[in-house]
């Protein structure tokens, strides 16, 4: 398979991406990719790295670069020779089945949705991702791509997330949950509502409501929600999760017994950091479109990168896509059955 | 003053509440308690106690109980007699002037609108609490009580968040955030967008969007969301906190080598705990009832139970109810003459 790269997305370019290249390629020899971007420093980041002439490495040039803060509309017009355009023109053509890109999110998908289409019969792509729970992993839905959805788009992502779920996590039959809030008399919006009836009245296997707190205890394994609010709940995960961590040290750093015991600490501390830690997570789906495309984090180092790549080397594989595609209509006819 | 205490509220009633009173009214010589609830149970905690003779402290029988999981319009129709609504009728009465209760959210806001009704241009209570965050505490409402809210909501949360912080956390001129979403092309749905415009008009201190990620840094002295969101964030708070502090004890609990560490570690971690102690955040405020009702942790213990009647005393002292109804008007009069 070959996989695109927009080496030029992100915080740091090259100097992450061609390292994080170079570290799949060694692993899974099913992998050949193609740096697109501007050939002078990824160039000179393939010479640093000795992999100028690697067999499965080729170099697509790309001049342009869309910029972290561009509009995604401004980068939709005015940037067809950017690295992450042609990258996903890459995919459009079939010379690659999947793209990653550490870019501008909101570019990303508006480039993607207009060149690559969404899957038929799915209205609107969604951001998915995994993320450590008690009881391994839970794939979560939407983050951040629709901040105004109706019932039927959840369900479209309930479909998609069940098809990930089982394809690129191996769970047998993937229990969903729809993210809602626990008061009796208030139990949802109408939109959570209309979700509900439509799973329910499906033949996925709809577990019903899910509170923010179950998404951690990994109550089930896939968590359907809109974009505001799935953005919202991995945002606060975050500030959380610094929070939390920035007072453990400091509680360690407060007294010299403090130092010492965190000296002591430091085997079972960094067994406890590496085990939650978010670079294992990284790359998003944005699930939906009618191609693979993974978003990496604008800040991923060359390891967080390199997960990234292995996302979308595990969804081409498991021909993520057509299984969507397969299931959305299955689903949907069977939708049209039990309402005739 | 006088703080009317439903004493049968939550998962352990008299034996929680009445020594968290005695707590109170040991360190608060202005404080007088009435314990609303069943006279048999709470006279065989007071003499447990050996406070049945308390100069400050009266009981006053109430023989129904509000269930926890009881639907609120059936506790609202069929209850009279409950500890929660006679707590409130004293409210209401003007024989207390605050009510602290451990039971049914919903039943305790569906009773407090009927009964108290809402502060005169105030459409509809939140609820509201207090956070740890990296800089001090953040004022956070609405966590539930309305999932779908309009601009004019979120404006109307924003003036009581405001109010509270200066008051009650003595914020000078606190700052207001709105939660949203990070992306540019979508930053957020329209409702926010509108509460924007409402608050950038106004003599409030708007700071703007603020991310889930900025609660816990304490970017703001107030965030203002709809529940279903600030429910979600509170709870993914929860379940996030739970995961963490579990894995951190398997961390430890892994080998001789890792027991040893944290053995010696006791006191950093426990200082540590301490900080983040969700017991020290005990007590929300349901903000915007014409009277001043504390909900608390169904499950808090005494100690976490005195805080949310600190709370209570703290806005009886600091005259919320008064407060805010002059703060409204101000702002809606300014409203109406910015757009004559």
């Amino acid at each position: 398979m070959k996989i695109a790269i927009d080496a030029m997305g992100g915080d740091y370019g090259p100097p992450v991406v061609v390292p994080a290249a170079l570290s799949v390629l060694a692993e899974d020899p099913d992998v050949e990719i193609l740096l697109v971007g501007q050939e002078e420093p990824i160039g000179r980041e393939l010479s640093r790295c000795q992999a100028a002439s690697h067999p499965r490495l080729q170099v697509c040039h790309a001049p342009e670069v869309v910029a972290m803060d561009e509009a995604p509309s401004q980068a939709l017009r005015n940037k067809r020779h950017s690295s992450m355009r042609v990258g996903i023109d890459l995919v459009k053509s079939g010379t690659a089945q999947a793209v990653v890109s550490a870019g501008n999110t909101g570019a990303l998908m508006a480039i993607g949705k207009v060149v690559l289409r969404t899957i038929p019969g799915i209205a609107r792509p969604a951001i998915a991702t995994t993320i450590p729970t008690r009881r391994g992993k839970t794939l979560m839905l939407d983050l951040g791509a629709n901040v105004d959805c109706d019932a039927a788009h959840l369900f479209q992502f309930a479909i998609m997330g069940e098809v990930m779920s089982r394809l690129v996590l191996h769970v047998e039959r993937p229990s969903i949950g729809l993210l809602n809030i626990g008061e009796e008399e208030i139990k949802g919006n109408e939109v959570v509502k209309g979700a509900g009836q439509l799973l329910r009245n499906s033949s996925l296997n709809y577990y019903g409501n899910v509170e923010g707190s179950d998404i951690y205890r990994g109550t089930t394994d896939v968590v359907v929600c809109d974009g505001f609010v799935g953005n919202v709940a991995l945002k606060v995960s975050e500030g959380l999760a610094q929070m939390i961590s920035a007072e453990l040290k400091e509680a360690y750093a407060a007294s010299w017994y403090g130092r010492l015991a965190a000296l002591l600490s430091l085997p079972v501390l960094r067994r406890f950091r590496d085990r939650l830690d978010h670079r294992r997570y990284n790359g998003a789906t944005l699930i939906g479109l009618n191609g693979i495309v993974i978003k990496s984090h604008g800040n991923a180092d060359a390891f967080a990168f390199a997960q990234a790549i292995r996302v979308a080397a595990s969804e081409v594989k498991h021909q993520l896509i057509a299984n969507i595609a397969e299931e959305v209509q299955t689903l949907l006819s069977e939708q049209q059955e039990s309402t005739a």
